[in-house]
């Protein structure tokens, strides 16, 4: 197929980039989802003294070093949230909502979430709980869906959602100006426990409650044991070898998501063993 | 002990330097054996792409990145071979010729050898062949001594066995000007076989054959298995887990020892992760 990727990869962090420099080397027909800014973590960092070779810079210093080393090889981010990626046999389909992208190996990077679930959140997770409001839309036609975000992206779901919704709520966990739909109710609150029978009902606030027929958590990244249905995680990370090989034959991980420490040319390293490591699978 | 370092680390390429600078930002008490150099490797380079931050270097312009990084922190490199490292329990001792040291913990960041052994060195170690000429001279008072020697350190080597052993010869592997006491005879060949039967008694070259009682080949460091007794070894390398930890407890490794892909950044992102875990161990 023309338009599948050799080599696709989640995240753009250190482990992410890292990865796509090393597989372009290597003439591997590469695409990268990630966000214009690389790392969120990276860019609020003061300072960095141990990444080797660059002294006391500012982590906008080292993304702007990382930024020019991608424009250098004509590496481009694709501005995009993959919410699923399912293992077809000897090739992966990479879901953006309604849109699909297809790869021969896919390399994990999407570090870690340092926020913890919401109470309840596990507990019905597929039960009214989901980190995809695109994806489940359909299944809340006419019901209240409250969405709580952790980033301006999750404002469009919101949006879309609430076309089909007969009500959605807004929790943002992020200050700024919100692009809304004026149906769209926003609750400037915090999120404590989500409450149900088998099924969602209610979400809890600080200083609310609401009746809710589903709750979409849209942070960064969707969970790993989420986003790759069937990948064996240890201890909270995906689980990989030394070459950084997943259980799931050509699907490798990378940097934060597969374990502490987390630290950036640890995650840089492990993004180059991911890249070579795909690129003996493809070859092979 | 006064004396005593908290971490000694082995090797001053990117996995050494990682691990010192990592090291020395937790407040550790380091020590830091290598060459001036950094890395006979990485000198070399003509071109390197593959390390996230700096595109289109040298080899040469990242070592000078890497010492100026170390200068910033005043982090010296000890221009001394390690030839042996003891595990005495809850400390090391590492032995340079007559001097010791003693740490804590021990990081392995010593590189490949990309030389093969010479056809009859395996079978002979220990039986006439030697990696430290200083070490094992006393037992080759009045007997003959050939010294492979893969660097000009080599040299003085060699000098302090002509003046115990009856005749020594110096194979160089390396071109340059040779600062050898005049009794040394040098052999400008391919070393090719060591033979003997019980105990080494020959050496092979392409053009040349010698007796000789002793064999000792010299190269920038000294095979692991050998440096470290009880080190476990797989496939040729080091054997560690995901936080680089040997089988000696205390001992950690990191880099090119450890195993493929041989490359910079790997390397320096292991050795991050070495001397976290270093520093882990020694704060529990």
């Amino acid at each position: 197929m023309d338009n599948r990727y050799d080599i696709a990869i989640i995240g753009s962090g250190p482990a992410g980039i890292s990865a796509a420099i090393n597989a372009k080397i290597r003439n591997k027909k590469i695409i990268l989802f990630g966000s214009k800014d690389l790392s969120a973590k990276l860019i609020k960092a003061p300072k960095i003294n141990n990444y080797l070779g660059f002294y006391n810079v500012t982590g906008e210093e080292l993304k702007n070093q990382f930024q020019r080393h991608m424009d250098s090889m004509g590496i481009e981010i694709v501005n995009e949230r993959i919410n699923n990626v399912y293992a077809m046999g000897d090739y992966f389909t990479l879901m953006v909502n309604e849109k699909m992208y297809e790869a021969t190996t896919v390399i994990l990077a999407t570090g870690v979430e340092y926020t913890k679930p919401l109470s309840g959140e596990e507990k019905f997770l597929g039960r009214g709980v989901g980190y995809c409001a695109t994806c489940d839309a359909p299944l809340y036609k006419g019901k209240i869906v409250t969405i709580v975000g952790y980033n301006k992206e999750a404002e469009e779901d919101a949006n879309y959602v609430s076309e089909l919704a007969a009500k959605v709520y807004y929790v943002p966990m992020y200050k700024g100006e919100y692009n809304l739909r004026s149906e769209i109710q926003i609750l400037q609150d915090k999120p404590v426990e989500i409450q149900g029978d088998n099924f969602v009902s209610k979400l809890i606030l600080k200083e609310n409650e609401v009746d809710t027929d589903g709750v979409f958590v849209l942070k960064d990244s969707v969970p790993p044991a989420q986003l790759v249905p069937g990948l064996e995680i240890e201890e909270g990370h995906i689980k990989v070898d030394r070459l950084m090989k997943t259980n799931i034959p050509g699907c490798f991980a990378a940097g934060d998501c597969i374990g502490k420490p987390y630290q950036y040319i640890k995650a840089a390293g492990e993004g180059q063993i991911a890249a070579l490591s795909a690129v003996s699978y493809l070859d092979s």
